[in-house]
C-alpha cells in the first residue's frame, strides 16, 4: 500500500524528522474531501505550515488525504495538488525544500466511500504506529465535504475510526452548520450521537484571521484603558463589516439558498461581535471561560425584528439565478445579497449602543473592519485650524481591527492617538508608520497608532495551529451555534417575503445603500428611486385625513400612519387645554394593540405634553398582575410611561391584584378604583377617555350581553371576555360618558365589518355596548383608519 | 432756547419733512449720556437710521442729547458726534445728505442734571408740540449711563417728563443690570418704583445681532423640517460661543468686579439659548406669547453646580489689574476670563442633551455662533471616497447661527446639505455662494446651504428700531432677567474661590482651554501644566477618604461632599455586583435631609447604575399623604425618582394612606408592606439598607423607648415620634438586621455630640436605637463627615 511504500521510503533514506524525538506521540490528519476547492486553495498549505511549525515539537505527523475519488485518479489529483504547495516567504528556502518533501513523503491518498473503506484505513494507521513503535497522540478529521454527506462520514469515523484510549479524536466541520435554528439543532443532534462536545471543531474562518483573533487579546492586554471606556457611556456605534465587489456569479446555486445574512452576518460577523460585547474572562487562555462568556453576550442581545434590517439584492442576481438554475422569466429571488442590520444588547455595558453589522455582494469595494466609534465629548477651545493632528480631544476617537482588503490592504489595529497608545504583543505585531497620504474613516493615517501583522498569516493556518494546540475557543461550539441561529431565525422568518431594494452594483450603487437609525429601527436613507418603484403604489403622504361624521359624531379619517399622527396631536392639545384651565389633565387609556402605536407617538414626537400635570387612568384591565406581559398597563409602561415623566403618584393602575390574589369580588378592587376616582377627578368626569372597538363590539372591557357596566351606578366593573384571559375590569359605560372628551379609534382591515355594522345601527349596548358610547355633556369623535372604514 | 432755534429755522426753511404727515404724532427721544462712548459708536447712528427708515411713517421726531456737562461745551461735543454720522452704503448719498442735515436739525443737547432741568426738558416738548400742533405719540429715554445713575434719572422721569395720557413712555436700559440675582432684584424692583413693566426696554445687544435675531425666525419658518429633529433624539451638543482676541486691559477696574460670566455668559450666551430650547409660540410675532415660552424654557434649567464649568484667566490678567487698580504685587484675582459651562434642560424635548456656552478673552480668535450638531445616525455603505460631498447622509449635519467675525466674517446661517434646504425670508436674506475653500467645523462651506444678510446691520440699529416698534420680545423683562440671574447666581456663589486655570493668551493656549464632558460635569483635558501651578494650592482631592472603624465596624469619613460621593460609587458598585448576581437590586432609602445630596447625586452622576433592575423601598415613612411635601417618598421622588429610570412596578412606597386615612392600624398597611417584602426580596434579605441617625440616637422612625420594632417578629411596624409629625411607619431593627449591607449616614455639626456618644456606647437598642444596627450575616458601614465625627 501507499502509506507502507512512503514510510519505508521514508525510513530507507533515514530522513522522517520527527522519529527522533516523536515522544509526544503520532497525529495523524486526515482530510476529506482532500481535492476540493477549500483544500486546493487553503487546507493543504494550512497542513503544511502545520508541519514545518510543529516539526520539531515532539510530535509525529502523517497527513492523509480521502475523498469519493478512485485510488489512482484520486492520488494523481491530490499529489498535483501537493506539488504547488508554497514556501511562505520567511522561511529559509532550503529548510522549506527539506520539510515539503518529507511533507509529501508524510501524505497519502485514501479512496473513503465505504465502510470498508474507513475500517481499511483504521487499519493502516494501526499497522503503521505498531510498525514503528509509534504512541499514538490523537487523529484529526477534516470535513472538506458537503454538509449532506456529514452523518454518513461521521458515523463512519464513530464506528470504525476512533483512536485507542489516551488518544483524543478531533473532527473539524465546515460550514453551513443548518439553514436556520431547527435544521442547525438537527445537524446537531445527529453528530452529538457520534461526537463528544470537545471532539468538533466548527470552523468559522473569520476567528482565524489574525485581526479578529487579536480582539480579545487587545481588551484583555489593554484593561487599563478600556476598562473605563468600553461601555455605553462613551462608545458611540459600532460597525462590523464585510463588504466584497464579486457577485454570486456561478454560485447561485449555493447562494439563493442561503443569502447574506446566512453567509455572512450570522456566523462571520457576529462571531465579531460577541469578541467586542462579552465581558473579558479574567484569564483569557482559558478557553472553557472564554466560551462562558461568548454565550452570555448571546442571551443578552435583544431580539430582531423586521425592521432591524435593510435587505438588499443587485439588479443581475436575478438573471443569473434564472440563467444558472433554469428558473423561468418571471421567477422572482428574495434572497438579499445586501444586509444591514441593527442590533443591541440589552447587558447593562452596552444598553443603547447601535452594533450595525453590513455586509453585501456587487459593492464598490472589497474591505472587512470592525470599528468601534467613541463619543466625542470634548469642546475645543482652539480654532481648527490650530489643533494639533492626532491629539485634538475634538478629533474622532476610533478604535479599529482593520481585517483587511481595503485601503490598508493588510490586516491592520488602530487606535486613534488621542484615545491611548495600546499595549500589543511585540512578537506577533509591529508598529506601521509611513503612508501618510491614507486617509482611513476620515481621518489620516498618521492619526492613529497603526499595528500590523509581524507575520501575515491565511486564516486556514492559523484555524490548523489551533486546532493542533486543542484551542477551543477559536471555534463554534455547539451551544454557540444554537444561540447564534436562536438569535438570527426569528429575523430571518420575519424577512422572507420583505421587498429587497434593487441595486446596480459597484460604485453605480452611490447612495442607494446607505440607511440610517430612526427609533431602534433601520431604514435606507434614500427614498426608492422612481425607475425602480411600482409605478401603482400609492404613497401614505398622498392621502388627507378625512373629516366627516360616524354615527351622527366627528369622523377623522385617514392612512392609519397619519390618523395616528393626527390623534396624538388632538390629544395633546386636549391636554394643554385641560393643564390651562384647571392645572391638571386626567386621561383615561384603553389596552389592546392599536394604542401601541399612538403609545409610542406621544413617548416620541410630543415633547410639550404636559405630563407633569397629567393623570393617567386605565379604561380595562386583565386580571394578571401588573408586571405580566398580558397586562394592559404592562404595554402602557412599556410603549409611553417609562419614557416619559409621568410623576409617580398620577400613574392609576388598576388594583386587579389585592391581598396576593386576582379581581377577586371581597377584595373590592372596582370600589377601591372608584374612590379613587372620585377623590381626584372633578366630577368623575376625565378630561379625555381613549377607547378601542372590538370585532364583536365591544368597548373598554364591555362585552355584549354584559351584566355589569352598561348601565346603573356602579362607576367600575368586573366582566368576563369570551376570549382569555376571561376576567377584566372596567370603566362602567355610565362613568366613560361622563368624559370631557371621548376618542374611539379604530384601525385596520379586520374591523372593517364591525365598522360598516355600527355605521348602521342605533343604540344598542346589550348587542353592541360601542354603540352606548354617548358622552352627555362631552364630545366624541371617531378616530378610524381607511382600512377599517373602506376595507 | 435751542429747539426753537432749531424748529424756527426747519420752519423757516420748510424743510421739516415729517411735518406733512404728522398723523401719527410727534416722538421725542432722549438719549442720556449723549457724548459717551456707546452713543458716539452706535446709538447716534442708530437713531439717525430710525430717522433715515421712518421720516415717511407719519411720526414727526425730535432727537434730544442729554448729559451731566453743561450747555455749551455739551452741544459742541455732540454735535461733532452728529456730524460724523455716516450714510449707509445702501442709501442713495443725495437722499441722505438731505435726511443726515434735517436729523441734525431735528438734534439738539440738553444738559440734564437738577430736578429744574427735567421739568424744562418736559416744558420746551410739550411748548414745542403745543406751537406746532402736534399730536404727542410717545417718548423714549434711552439710559446711555452708568448702572448707580439709574434710579435717580428714573425719579426725574417719573416725577417730571411723563408723556400726557394716550402717548406712550419708553424707557431704554443697558446692561449690567445687577451683579447678581439679589443686586438685580434690588435694582429691578427701584425701576418698578417708577415704570411700568411695559414701559422698561432691557437692552441685550445681542438679541439685535442679526443671526441671534433670526434663530426664533428660522425655527418658525422651518418647522416641517424642524419639528421631527428638534429634540433630544436627534440634537447631539450646542455650542454657544463668543471668543475674544482682546483682553482687559484698560476695562480691569469694570472687568474685575463682572468677569465672562456676568459680562457675557449670563446675557448674551443664555438669550441665544433660550431661544433655541424655548418652545415655539404659534405665532412668533405675539411678543408676549414669545417672552412666556421663554420664561418656562428658564424654569426648566438643571441647576449648576461648581463642576459644571471650567475656568480660566490670562497670564496677564493678575498683572494689568495690579497696575490699573493699583493692588499689591500679591493680589490675586479670582476674576475669569475664561469659562466653559455644560448646561442641561430636564425639559422633555432636550432632556440629556448637552448645551456648551463657552466665552473667554486672549483666545486664539475672534467669532461669535450658536452650533447645533445633530447625531450621526446613518451608516454610508459607499465608501468615503466616493460620497458626494453635502449630501452624503454620513457627513456632519449641523445648523449655525454664526454672529460675526472669525473665518465667515459676516452674519450667517448655515444649514447642512444633507439635513433641508431652509426657508429663508427672500428679503432680508440671501444664498451665497462660492468661497469653496472655506472650512467651517470641519467641512468645506459647500457641504453648506449659507445664507448671508441682504443688508448687514448693527445690532443697536435693529434694536433701535424694535423700540420704536415696541417689540418688547427683543428686550430683557424683568422676569426674564430674574430668572437667569437665579439661574447664573449659585454656580457664581459656588465658584468665587474656584481656582482657575492660567492660560497664556493668543494660540499659545494651544489645547489648555479645551475641556470635555464626564457624567454631567466638565473638566479641562489636559491636566494643569507644571510651570502655572501654584504649588501651596490644595486641590480638594488632596483630602483622600479616611477609612478605620467605628464601633467595631468600617468608618469612611470625608468632608461631607467627598463623603456624599464614596457613598454614591458604593451603593452603585453594591448595586451592580447584586445584579450580576441576582438580576436585581433591592435597595431600603431612609427619610431625612441628609439623604437629599445622595439622592440628587445618584440622579446626576451614576449613569451606570442599574436603575432598571433596582427595586426601591422605604426605611420609614411619615403618617402623610404620599403627595404631601412632609412625605419621605415625596422627598425621594423629587430628588431621585424622577430624573432615573425605575421602572413603575420597582418602587414601593409605604402603604401609610389606606381607605382615605392615615396609618390606622386595622387597614394593616404593615401587614401588607411585609408580604409584599417577603413576595419580592428573597430571604426579606435587602442588598442594601441606608439609615441615618437622630441626635437623640433614632434611626429608621424607631426612636428612643420604642414599644415596636426594637424585636420581635414584626418586620415592619408602626411607631410615635417625638416630633410631628408623629406618626411613622418603620422596617423594624429584626428585617434591617437581616440585610447584605447596612450604610448610616452621618452628616453635620448637629451630629458630633451623638457620634461622640455612639463611640463609646455598646448595644443598647432601647436607649439609643441605632446601636441596635447590626447585619446578623451582612456588613455594616458608618459614613460620617469630618465635621460630626470632629465636630
Amino acid at each position: 500500500k501507499m502509506l507502507r511504500r512512503v514510510l519505508c521510503t521514508v525510513l530507507f533514506v533515514g530522513a522522517l524528522p520527527s522519529l527522533p524525538d516523536a515522544s509526544q506521540g503520532h497525529i495523524s490528519v486526515v482530510l476529506l474531501g482532500a481535492t476540493g476547492d477549500l483544500a486546493k486553495k487553503y487546507l493543504w498549505q494550512g497542513l503544511f505550515q502545520l508541519y514545518m511549525d510543529q516539526v520539531s515539537s515532539g510530535h509525529s505527523f502523517t497527513f492523509h488525504g480521502a475523498a469519493l475519488t478512485a485510488e489512482e485518479p484520486g492520488q494523481r489529483r491530490m499529489f498535483e495538488v501537493l506539488k504547488q504547495l508554497a514556501c511562505p516567504r520567511d522561511e529559509a528556502p532550503d529548510r522549506c525544500a527539506v520539510l515539503k518533501d518529507q511533507f509529501l513523503k508524510l501524505s497519502q491518498y485514501h479512496q473513503l466511500k465505504t465502510a470498508e473503506n474507513y475500517t481499511a484505513l483504521n487499519r493502516e494507521i494501526e499497522t503503521l504506529l505498531r510498525q514503528e513503535g509509534l504512541k499514538e497522540a490523537g487523529r484529526i478529521f477534516y470535513f472538506s465535504v458537503p454538509p449532506f454527506a456529514y452523518t454518513e462520514i461521521a458515523r463512519h469515523i464513530n464506528s470504525s475510526c476512533r483512536p485507542p484510549p489516551g488518544a483524543w479524536l478531533r473532527v473539524v466541520l465546515e460550514k453551513p452548520f443548518g439553514h436556520d435554528l431547527e435544521s442547525a439543532q438537527q445537524l446537531a443532534a445527529e453528530l452529538t450521537g457520534f461526537f463528544r462536545e470537545e471532539e468538533m471543531y466548527r470552523v468559522d474562518h473569520y476567528l482565524g484571521k489574525q485581526a479578529v483573533a487579536h480582539i480579545l487579546p487587545f481588551r484583555d492586554q489593554n484593561r487599563e484603558f478600556l476598562d473605563p471606556i468600553w461601555n455605553q457611556h462613551h462608545v458611540e456605534r459600532v460597525e462590523i463589516v464585510l463588504k466584497e465587489t464579486v457577485d454570486a456569479k456561478g454560485r447561485t446555486s449555493f447562494y439563493e439558498q442561503y443569502g447574506v445574512i446566512r453567509d455572512v452576518l450570522q456566523n462571520h460577523l457576529t462571531e465579531a461581535l460577541m469578541f467586542l460585547t462579552m465581558e473579558l474572562p479574567a484569564n483569557i487562555s482559558r478557553a472553557e471561560e472564554v466560551l462562558q462568556c461568548k454565550l452570555r453576550a448571546f442571551q443578552s442581545l435583544r431580539g430582531l425584528q423586521k425592521n432591524s434590517a435593510v435587505l438588499g439584492q443587485y439588479q443581475a442576481y436575478a438573471s443569473q439565478v434564472q440563467e444558472e438554475l433554469q428558473k423561468a422569466q418571471d421567477y422572482i429571488s428574495t434572497t438579499p445579497t445586501f444586509a444591514g442590520v441593527l442590533i443591541h444588547s440589552d447587558s447593562l455595558r452596552w444598553e443603547g449602543v447601535p452594533f450595525l453589522l453590513t455586509s453585501g455582494k456587487a459593492l464598490d469595494e472589497r474591505v472587512g473592519y470592525v470599528r468601534v466609534l467613541f463619543k466625542n465629548r470634548a469642546y475645543c477651545t482652539q480654532s481648527e485650524t490650530l489643533r494639533d493632528a492626532g491629539h485634538s480631544q475634538c478629533k474622532a476617537k476610533q478604535i479599529i481591527f482593520y481585517i483587511g482588503h481595503g485601503a490598508l490592504n493588510t490586516p491592520a489595529v488602530l487606535v486613534s492617538r488621542n484615545l491611548f497608545r495600546p499595549v500589543m504583543p511585540k512578537g506577533s505585531w509591529r508598529e506601521a508608520v509611513g503612508h501618510s497620504d491614507l486617509h482611513i474613516f476620515g481621518q489620516p493615517l498618521s492619526d492613529y497608532y497603526v499595528y500590523m501583522p509581524v507575520k501575515e498569516r491565511d486564516a486556514y493556518s492559523v484555524l490548523i495551529s489551533n486546532i493542533y494546540h486543542g484551542r477551543k475557543d477559536f471555534f463554534i461550539t455547539t451551544e454557540n451555534l444554537l444561540a447564534s441561529w436562536g438569535f438570527w431565525t426569528p429575523l430571518l422568518d420575519s424577512i422572507s417575503h420583505q421587498p429587497l431594494r434593487l441595486y446596480p452594483g459597484g460604485v453605480e450603487n452611490q447612495h442607494l445603500l446607505d440607511f440610517e437609525m430612526v427609533s431602534g429601527e433601520v431604514a435606507f436613507t434614500l427614498a426608492e428611486p422612481v425607475e425602480l418603484l411600482n409605478p401603482n403604489r400609492l404613497m401614505p403622504s398622498d392621502y388627507r385625513t378625512i373629516q366627516s361624521k360616524f354615527r351622527q359624531s366627528p369622523l377623522v379619517s385617514a392612512w392609519s400612519e397619519d390618523l395616528i399622527s393626527q390623534l396624538a396631536s388632538d390629544i395633546e392639545k386636549t391636554a394643554i387645554r385641560a393643564v390651562a384651565r384647571s392645572g391638571q389633565f386626567h386621561l383615561a387609556l384603553s389596552g389592546g394593540s392599536s394604542p401601541v402605536v399612538l403609545f409610542q407617538r406621544l413617548a416620541r414626537h410630543h415633547y410639550a405634553f404636559p405630563w407633569r400635570h397629567t393623570h393617567i387612568w386605565m379604561v380595562d384591565e386583565r386580571c394578571v398582575p401588573l408586571t405580566d406581559t398580558e397586562s394592559n398597563f404592562f404595554s402602557l409602561h412599556t410603549h409611553l410611561l417609562q419614557s416619559v415623566r409621568v410623576p409617580y403618584f398620577n400613574v392609576h393602575p388598576m388594583p386587579v391584584h389585592l391581598n396576593q390574589r386576582l379581581c377577586v369580588e371581597e377584595d373590592r378592587g372596582t370600589e377601591l378604583y372608584a374612590k379613587e376616582i372620585m377623590a381626584l377627578v372633578a366630577n368623575a368626569s376625565f378630561d379625555l377617555v381613549l377607547l378601542g372597538v372590538g370585532t364583536d363590539g365591544h368597548t373598554a372591557s364591555l362585552f355584549p350581553q354584559a351584566e355589569n357596566g352598561l348601565e346603573g351606578a356602579q362607576a367600575v366593573v368586573l366582566t368576563e371576555s369570551p376570549i382569555k384571559p376571561h376576567q377584566r375590569m372596567s370603566l362602567s359605560l355610565p362613568l366613560i360618558n361622563r368624559a370631557g372628551q371621548v376618542f374611539v379609534l379604530v384601525l385596520g382591515k379586520g374591523k372593517h365589518d364591525i365598522t360598516t355594522l355600527l355605521s348602521r345601527v342605533g343604540h344598542q349596548p346589550r348587542k353592541w355596548p360601542v354603540s352606548g358610547v354617548s358622552p352627555s355633556s362631552g364630545q366624541l369623535v371617531w378616530y378610524v383608519d381607511y382600512e377599517a372604514l373602506l376595507g
